[in-house]
């Protein structure tokens, strides 16, 4: 992608030579190389059609050219469009990007009319509407991407909201938790996600179309009308910030990772729950990889494979923050390196929605395992204690020490709490009574935790209604 | 900062040995070292005392603790904060963290009522509380400095909305522009980076108070009440998500990132101003550094620190996505680490930030080198272009071509474009007239871009002024 | 730390004003607190220091200056060094850096002799030498951590060197191997992070002292002389290089990132290991932490601190490498950010060695759960088909079929394949004996792994005299 | 490319299907799409085949399989090299990876003896190892390339050792330096590169074959023999090590990263030094693009994009340690995200040496306009200080405050300090004679920075001499 190739005002059928008008010799082999972008930026040609398709009818509107050529240059670049959604258009490293290209070959199917079509416009101010479109495309896709998965978790959770499990700090066992109240913990963190990337497009979507090289121009173009043709919220406010500017693309690579990030954690608990020691989940055959020779074993490649990729987004973020760090006004060349890692990450987070997509649609829940997990190692001391301070007025100290010693005395006969003696229970505190025991099951120390967002059945049954109602409207 | 070494409802007065019941022997000490967060954080000493109370005066409305007790914990509190803020206030590495230390000096102050504060609370639920108050302040201090170096930026470019400088694509000279056109793109960086810092906090501002270690509690807390009185816009929906979460820091970061960016572009642009070859502007004495031995050296010191803590602030924010990646839920003493990285970013970015404002204010502008260096180059031939379409109805080609041979011309006998004679330009192209020279001076060029959001002087007063009403009214 | 704050060979007693001779007005409050760096480098003063003496040394050598006066140096450098080490020297931002500090110390010590020592030096190739001594200094200590913890892994290597252990890949089980031989995997991994630590600082070990301001000096220095005092193996080839590069740092904490990796998966490891899934090791109290309300957790703090710490000392890598990125030569003052992001690795990696260290000597093995899950799983399916290669001289197609098959009986029955009858797998493969029953064993499997690096107790060991013999004599 | 998919000693013909034996049911598409690497991965199949050559003359000459089939094996990998190096070879993401694809064709050419060449070796050892030998070419290739560079820079400072330029600090002259010192210290920054690769060579130089799926192997295979066919110094000691390790990766983008800030650093100069405003260089128009409608420019892209694509690099760097942090051993399905972003950061800096040599070496330099610029701002005001203190023995205090007070004369009269009056200097310190005027000009200064590694010219040509037989003998 080449920056302000052109003036402001370029010529049409522009072909290497002409821009090298003064220069002597061709350019070198490893200029060449280092300069051509058509390898990546073909994937902006429908967004370059799009917007010059807007930019040729506010021309003709504008009497700044005439109404036969708009419709020379309308019929041209749908033929264009049609050429390379069919994969008959020849792209070659000689014409460095695709604007040139379909500049190019515009004026080879139209004539001298095609040149009309890049007055009042750069390619600085062309390139930058062109990749706010495809960003903006990229966020909506990771948007319904995203809401996707959203489903899949609400499903599960609706059919896992009183499937017991233990709830970690560390990894270690803490407290009994459901299943469902796992999940929708993901829920919220992909519904920030899309929220996340609501904000970005809200603020992406100004048109830089119109700012020119830079400076804007003095030719009597109509921004407003070229910025609502492409639905583009207004026009940017300042030309040289217009086309300066990739904030977008960083904005939109911060949101990506931390969703990354997101899938990641997800992916690990997958990794986890899959293992014979933790035994929580099966993945179906569909998504997991064999080996020839260890018959017994199913690799969680698909959830390995998204944890890895958050790397990768990161390291797309690192990469356009560290390339635009420290560029002076406006357009450097630089910014060229702006696209493949946006659309790397975009790749790779679109692969790893939908492969996480179908793994919480499709795994295998095993829950007797879970329960069994979430029953050992104490989890509901902290019910004991809460009981204890509830019901005989303890203060916390006495509570708690009251619990150690209960605590210890099964520790010490490696029974459950529930499983200590009432008798003896009272010997350590003589009001202990049998409503004690209640509290001390793991079903019953999940349905106690009513409190607003807790974890009892009832409480996740309304947050998934909540939560659908969430996700319907946004 | 520990995370669940109390649980839900733990103990009032906790010494380390407490946590420590079972265990045999002390920490090792190279474990406590690792383990201590008290050095970092104690800064969160205000707001874990603002949650405090809030957490009090619902125990007591919600009938959970006596009114007597929740007296009693409100003065200590307020004697703790004085005892901190007066710096009379005695740490220990030994005490962990800035919960512990306050939560066992207001044991000792107020005795057994001390611990009922802890009721129906985690470390978990408190750091995230706590943490997240910390950045909300944060976020409105940014976006108060940011909003101080907006002003600062309207007030210089008024005052320069038509001083003439070049435009610069690849650092080359392209066309001129003004300068208070110019310092416009920062404030749109600037207004873009406040909005990014509003949303954040509109995400960021619910409350994980009440989520207890994981799963909610059975104690009949009332979330929306401590929500609403730490001014928080409701309760975080899931209590997995409140205590595992740090989206918030990372998003927050993300933003300081790329403001750390803008704030490079500018720190590299006033480096290069101040150079001997631009020469563009000179900074006050009280800005700049000098030299004992090259007494004509006034380094742009404070430009470079900007332009080089952007480094630093990227760092940081990779630093806390790396942390967050992969982590299974709910806690994990990893994320201990997300707090010094936050820290160091918003410390770093505040003091960019009035830096840059100082230099902004202060700085001299070179008037006529900057008028000077856009003259020179042939800047405006791109208008001579455009005028050739617009007033002789040329097709783009053929107005580059005539241009390109004029500036030849003008090449050749080293002078201005207005300076080749107007009979040789007719030579070329005959009906080029005298209204040709209105354009090729770079002051008619500028005041020719007219487009909105162009580089016209009036453009860019309109511009200024809009721009007021929108700092005004966010 | 200023840069060429005095030019070559600049005055005695420098205070503040001194430095901005022809400015008017002190410098404004935001500039003195973003250029001081007292506040972090005061860790280099007995680097500053030690460098001063042997330019001293070397200037009343070349006769630069007079005997007497060195002799007075040297004694005010002692009294300094004193008075820092003591904690008696008081520190002011007033004179924002390290080397200032001890300038202004010495004259007032020695009177106008202190400025002498100064002939001949900037403070660009002061500064770069002094953080090439404490560079070098950490390099060393960064190796001789490395060591114990190497140490540590090859003494429980050895006590460990038969415990039968699952494989993992993908965490799954995949073949049995000892433990020993996995804490010998991390010996190898450190042992390369030694490696890369010898050659960083024998690239490190040159001396930029003499490279003046950046283009030498006229004075007759000898710059071989001073290096040799340093134990510099030389002098920096090129002046400006000398003072512009920073390599060292930035290669120093990439060893330092790929150290904190190695350690960051092995805290994974021992945090699985910890978990009651696993339940492979039971680390000591000393290095856990407890939960006041939950008894039963022993919290693996020290081990997802090594974990979460990864992510800082890779954050403070980018930082370096973005601070250097695209900086024109020399010395610039983003160049001034390089010494904090390097202390915080340091100082990071040094508590990660030295947890871990702890760690791995007093973790308890449990040395059944382990080689119960090695048990499991059909882990030797390998071993059978390989059996069938090398005996019955099937092909590897046949063997893998006639494998498949008996696995399937033995899943079908929830036996082992050990218990298989032989009368059944005869009926698959009439070859098959009881010699078959050598390879179906976890033990027999591990034991029959002899090739070189191979998990075979007897490779093990022989592995641990090899790696013993390397870690004395590296 | 998969993992373990083979176990040690996998079987012939592997059709996907057999992999997934005991499966039901096709992998999901998305599963497909995530899992494939083949599209990267087809770049290591001429190491594939190598490392299969050795591995298969290893099990003939061991007697592990017969010599015929080995004969088969050979013949039949010379023919699929031959295919795909025709481009005849026919790839299919249903075959997810190069070494599937190689097995496969295999077995189709020769029949059942394709099998045999899979014994002793796992799908985990041969990645290793393929990799390996990739990476070990990219580090050769870019030795080599750099040496190129470090050629061409020789040979411009050779041209230009005596050449004048200013030495620059905070971008602000400083001392005179002549341009070929000033590249000479880039040919240091390289010549650090080139060494750090060579170390990262000979730590990678391990044979991992023969390491099998982790555990190692019980066929009596010869790792030496392989490793000693393959160029390898000898084998991985560890075999689980050997499989999980990808520092050779990781350490080898460190030292891309490194290198790539040190082209982003000339890169810059070059940009710099392309403007107007300095008007140090003109590039070549080959290496150089221009505008069609802004005739006087020249832009100086390879530059621009050698600066931005360091970003790049780093973030490659930043996500290869990311991926590898906190992974237990041994492999995990997360390595496969490996190969990318090394492949990407050598195609990325290949591109950038090569552009930078074509650079460097075709420069014009416009020596008039440096040695102007040097010339200006008393940049020899530190060569006055220090002829005072050698002719007068003044303290460098009195030196400085002499020179000070010439410098405001000078600065007053805006004339250069040697056209301050003989008289008049004679005023402010009466010693002072004709001999000082030798000190003041630039050609003076810079032919009096005689000291080791200094830029006097005679020193220039010295390190060019040196720099020469060090780029010979390494």
């Amino acid at each position: 992608m080449n920056d302000d190739a052109s003036g402001q005002s370029s010529g049409q059928q522009r072909p290497q030579g002409l821009l090298r008008d003064r220069f002597t010799g061709e350019p070198n082999a490893v200029m060449e190389r280092i300069n051509a972008s058509i390898d990546f930026d073909q994937r902006l040609y429908a967004h370059d059609i799009a917007a010059s398709r807007a930019h040729c009818n506010m021309l003709v509107a504008q009497q700044i050219i005439p109404e036969a050529d708009g419709h020379k240059i309308l019929k041209g670049l749908d033929q264009i469009e049609a050429e390379i959604a069919g994969r008959e258009f020849v792209f070659t490293p000689a014409l460095e990007d695709i604007h040139m290209h379909i500049e190019v070959r515009l004026t080879e199917i139209i004539g001298e009319a095609g040149g009309r079509l890049h007055t009042a416009r750069s390619r600085n101010d062309q390139v930058a509407t062109d990749f706010r479109l495809w960003v903006r495309d990229a966020v909506d896709d990771s948007r319904n991407a995203l809401k996707s998965l959203q489903e899949a978790l609400l499903s599960r959770a609706q059919e896992h909201a009183a499937t017991v499990m233990p709830g970690f700090t560390h990894l270690q066992s803490a407290q009994p938790v459901t299943l469902g109240h796992h999940l929708l913990a993901y829920f919220e963190m992909f519904d920030r996600d899309r929220s996340r990337l609501a904000d970005c497009r809200k603020r992406l979507n100004r048109s830089p179309l119109g700012a020119g090289a830079l400076a804007g121009t003095s030719i009597p173009v109509d921004r407003e009308m070229t910025a609502a043709a492409l639905s583009f919220d207004g026009a940017c406010a300042n030309s040289m910030d217009a086309v300066a500017d990739r904030d977008f693309a960083v904005e939109f690579l911060a949101c990506l990772s931390l969703c990354a990030v997101h899938l990641s954690r997800l992916g690990e608990e997958i990794v986890l729950w899959s293992t014979a020691q933790f035994g929580f989940i099966t993945l179906p055959d569909t998504l997991a990889t064999g080996s020839s020779m260890m018959p017994q074993k199913k690799n969680p490649d698909a959830a390995e494979l998204v944890r890895g990729k958050a790397g990768r987004v990161i390291g797309d973020l690192s990469t356009l923050l560290i390339l635009m760090k420290g560029l002076p006004l406006t357009y450097s060349k630089d910014m060229q390196e702006d696209k493949e890692p946006t659309f790397d990450a975009v790749d790779s987070i679109s692969l790893c929605i939908a492969a996480m997509t179908a793994m919480i649609a499709e795994m295998a829940v095993n829950i007797s395992a879970m329960e069994d997990a979430a029953g050992r190692g104490y989890a509901t001391a902290t019910d004991l204690a809460d009981w204890l301070v509830k019901e005989l007025s303890l203060s916390f100290r006495q509570a708690h020490q009251v619990t150690a010693q209960i605590v210890r005395i099964a520790e010490s006969r490696n029974i459950a709490l529930e499983d200590v003696p009432l008798t003896e229970m009272q010997e350590i505190k003589p009001g202990i009574n049998s409503g004690v025991l209640d509290v001390l099951s793991v079903r019953q120390s999940v349905e106690s935790r009513t409190s607003l967002g807790g974890t009892a059945p009832q409480r996740v049954r309304e947050a998934i209604d909540e939560a659908r109602q969430r996700l319907a409207a946004t």
